[in-house]
């Protein structure tokens, strides 16, 4: 195997999105479409990968980071001129270098290594990747030789009435010999109607040279679908939701209805875990088996251990342990902790904090910077004050406590084990080991008084 | 161009709706299907619109409202019957006139317009619209001339084996000189085995009489399509979703999933927005650019200024600034204002009441009736009480006010610029600017008490 | 009619499942696929339903019930041995026969039906289930004789390439005369390469034997899909889906997104009622007509009456009455009953209770345990203080009381008829009809106090 190269040419300005962001930064899937390529290429064995950028691409520097080194096209004159750019960081060197687009997110590392090792194996000095459409008008045909081998790639405006017929199309991803890439690079010419210097001119090149020029088709065309519009960013993101939810699907993952499931292109799911529809799961998260997740749950960067639920709820960068139940409608918030057969109940909110084995938070509750012990009970609306408007402060509740309904627990406090604060009350001192606390006035019930009040109504 | 009328069908009982509603106020994307081709016709150029509608109709009549006269038919006799009660009020007048089915949602002005032009420039007398189906077996076919005008509509059942292999159907849409059109609708007979009067039959009239018929054939076969059953109902919609998407997705917002993306046919989205699935967007709701909204969100005649965030939430009939952030979980009820970079956040519920920048209700509160000022800070479970059981009362919050947790503020009250209210307070007084209002009771705390309680248990 | 029996076969291991669930016991829409098998054989008329099993399949004999006999076939060597583990139940006996796939759950009891009839009245020994498929491969192919009865069941791998372009497949559903299937039993062999009994064996046999075999071509391909991956069970819920979705549909049900509408196969609804999308209902629940449901609501096993709204919310194992109003985001816990025209707002739990016609708990409140008489006005944040860390208790709220907001009423409490509940009270003593309970601190402000707070921060 030679040494190999990869080029992703992301400096096309994507007018047709309508938006101010770059175009190869637009998600699919929750991930910008140019590190889907670069996380592809990442799989397979290329020794360096340069990305072509634009004016303005500051950003899909940082996105890139240290996994390509960006090469600035400063006028964007076509994708020769784009591959060009590269020539001093590559030009007269051995090896095979792939072009890959930045806009088609849904190649994969398989067929980018199945293109290489076929040019290599073959002998030849390039590779074009095509694929066949039902409909190719508009695109570009492969027309191929009696002996297989790529004879032309014609331009659907140019294409005779026998060429438009062919359905083999240029998927626009190419393995080239490295050195001849870059010699033959600098002989395009850009005398064509854009005024553009074009890529497949340099297969044209070579096949006046004699030289062996390959197509290879994939069998999967969505993997050359390229995104000029949201409309087609619409269309890669379903593609791409169908191949990631066949992936969990068999794994042993049960998806409820895998149209209407939303899972990163990064998250693991064990066997035995049902996810209910309209579920979106985003970043790293990991869920375990055996658990039940949704429907409408939003799950953000969280680890999730196995035998847990968690119904119409909201998780962010948290860990949750094994047989939590969380929700309907709760929220936690980054960095919460929550520890086996843990209950956080409706319309609760956790928010950095640690909550221990079988504790419960079953309705109305907000815990913020709070630690709990296990087996401690919060009752209903309870709340830690943790903020009086200038500072955060932390509230730390002992094992087996129990905080009456309504309570404020105004931090910082300390609620020792087995503790029990009556409903009603705001605790600002804190309480010992298995003491009481209570703060609430005394009842007065005043007869026939709401008679006064004249309250009722008939709505 | 000659004076143009348009005439929709609207008197149909729709028995297989199983319904109490009458059939064309069912709705598509949120609005009753007449709506849809009453809308139509208003962005094209019609003198007068007129409805035939059937007995029971008077709802049809208030949905229509200016828009168009409604006709009653009182003996639902086909639908030349129906054309021809129209007599009185177009009968003898020059012009042209379309006829439109008023459970065929999915019609656009621009198919209107085309066909009355295509026919008033082909000096013919009447056009017909039709659509090519794969399967066209249950449909009127038709059957052109040499010349490409039409010959006849030949019923399915009628058609010979020859005629059955058209895939050209009626798509039941015409333009007729209209003149013409009510001169020999008293020529048509109900001799068939409905014993209805057929409106195609004023068709064959005129191509009998040597007149020029045309057929107009359109590429959306969907603008076709009628609705009869629940069933056709839901494909509708899901075609006028469809068509609605692509709008907004043309002009640049990002729909992470068009299938479950449900936009009112008349909300409006600026650029770089966001949604995500399960989001249901109703009436005239405008959104601003750069926004994110859903999943899962409903929102309904809002106005929404740019950089926003709704995460599950609903928002009814209010207005919200720009870069507010509201939910997950979070209820805006009508008559809210919600000033910029205000924060609406779990489990809050607004209603009738406007928020000032900058100011944050983040948790567990109840805003009804009330008046924030800026950087206002409603502690979590704080509650505006503004009802007695009879009338509802007003509260008013001054700038950087601070409200303690649990705290219920009892209207009418108002509390000044910079005041602070204790957590657990129930306030029922008024609180002067940068006062400290309070109203609890001493912590006490019972040493070893909890113990005695003896109220822990395994469970 | 002959007397009628039925074997499903439910022996599989499931392997390819990736699963610690018994294949059959994976859900198809809420169901088991084994149980929707046994419910559809249920509703024709078959004497006795058998099950054929493998080990730790105890499961689904507790599935199953007293709907079938479950037989244990120890070895898993074949469709034909898993049939002859019946033979002690059935050898021998005089009537009809048919075999089923306990993982192919869509079946329906018609085309059974049919398959059974279609033998009998044909006097015919065998009728094999067949559907035609676009694309066979991979399916044993039907041959039939020119008179159209069946010739021979060909499997893919032994197919000459004319059969191979055959599109009628072998559905894997069998009829046959009793008797003779339980004698050709015996002589059906495993000289093949999984060394395996083949059940398809036995139609050649009775075919060899000159006996009459016919098959049955059912217009529903689906209904023959059989289980064997998470991918298949994703596709065979959504045609159940579909199939469910649109007998509700028929019977005058709105569902504004069929596709994302996830309906229990043992659900009713009435007609007129709209189901928004991201709807999941379980169980056997039952909908009135008129009523609203969705988007994103859970039900499972309610009732629930006519005109009753349900918005983004989570409701078990409850009733509920006419033209109640529930949420956004309530959730009704099992065992509750909510009265007519009650409602029950945003972020309000009720469990286990009773609410009276016209009685109101609009937000932030948890009912648990609780009797509401009529026209309660519950207020913002009131919570049943119902669990003292030991014991749950009740709470007893008379006709047209008043709950002040933010009040606890630690339970046991009664509140009589018509009293009223100061706001922030916590209520440890019951209250007399008519009469005002307070129980809260004076208010004292603090003037100038907050400036020294120095609370104030710009965030």
């Amino acid at each position: 195997m030679s040494t190999r190269y990869a080029i992703v040419l992301a400096a096309g300005k994507g007018t047709r999105m309508k938006s101010e962001l770059y175009k190869v930064l637009h998600q699919i899937c929750g991930k910008p479409m140019i590190r889907h390529v670069i996380d592809e290429i990442g799989q397979a064995q290329f020794s360096k990968t340069f990305v072509v950028v634009g004016h303005g691409a500051e950003d899909v520097r940082s996105c890139v980071g240290e996994d390509a080194e960006c090469i600035l096209q400063k006028e964007q004159l076509g994708t020769a001129h784009a591959v060009l750019q590269a020539s001093r960081q590559l030009g007269g060197l051995d090896g095979t270098t792939i072009v890959l687009c930045g806009d088609a997110p849904l190649i994969t590392h398989e067929t980018i290594e199945k293109l290489v090792d076929f040019q290599e194996r073959q002998h030849a000095d390039a590779a074009v990747l095509t694929a066949t459409l039902d409909n190719p008008a508009g695109y570009g045909r492969v027309i191929r030789s009696e002996s297989g081998s790529l004879a032309k790639i014609v331009e659907d405006k140019d294409a005779t009435a026998e060429e438009k017929r062919v359905r083999e199309i240029n998927a626009g991803v190419y393995s080239f010999n490295n050195r001849l890439l870059f010699e033959l690079l600098g002989k395009v010419g850009n005398d064509n109607a854009q005024g553009e210097y074009y890529l497949p001119d340099v297969i044209a090149l070579l096949v006046k040279a004699s030289r062996k020029v390959l197509a290879l088709k994939t069998e999967h065309f969505e993997e050359t679908v390229g995104v000029n519009n949201r409309i087609q960013l619409a269309a890669a993101e379903k593609y791409m939701r169908a191949r990631i939810n066949r992936k969990h699907m068999e794994q042993g993952v049960t998806l409820i209805d895998p149209d209407t499931t939303y899972l990163s292109a990064d998250c693991s799911i064990g066997s035995d875990t049902v996810i209910y529809p309209g579920t979106v799961v985003k970043g790293h998260t990991q869920i375990g088996s055996g658990c039940t997740v949704g429907p409408h749950t939003e799950i953000i960067d969280c680890e999730i251990g196995s035998g847990t639920q968690v119904d119409q709820s909201v998780l962010e960068d948290s860990w949750i342990g094994n047989d939590v139940q969380i929700g309907p409608f709760a929220h936690i918030r980054p960095l919460s902790k929550i520890h086996n057969e843990a209950k956080i109940g409706n319309f609760v909110e956790v928010k950095k904090s640690e909550i221990g084995s079988r504790s419960k938070a079953s309705h109305l509750t907000y815990l913020g910077d709070a630690t709990l012990g296990e087996d401690v009970n919060m009752g209903c609306g309870t709340i830690t004050v943790n903020y009086d408007g200038k500072n955060k402060f932390a509230t730390k509740i002992g094992n087996g406590a129990f905080i009456g309904c309504n309570a404020n627990l105004v931090a910082p406090v300390t609620i020792g084990d087995g503790a029990f604060v009556a409903a009603g009350s705001t605790i600002t001192e804190s309480v010992n080991a298995d003491a009481l606390a209570i703060a609430r006035s005394r009842q007065t019930n005043k007869e026939k008084y709401a008679l006064k009040l004249n309250y009722r109504t008939n709505n």
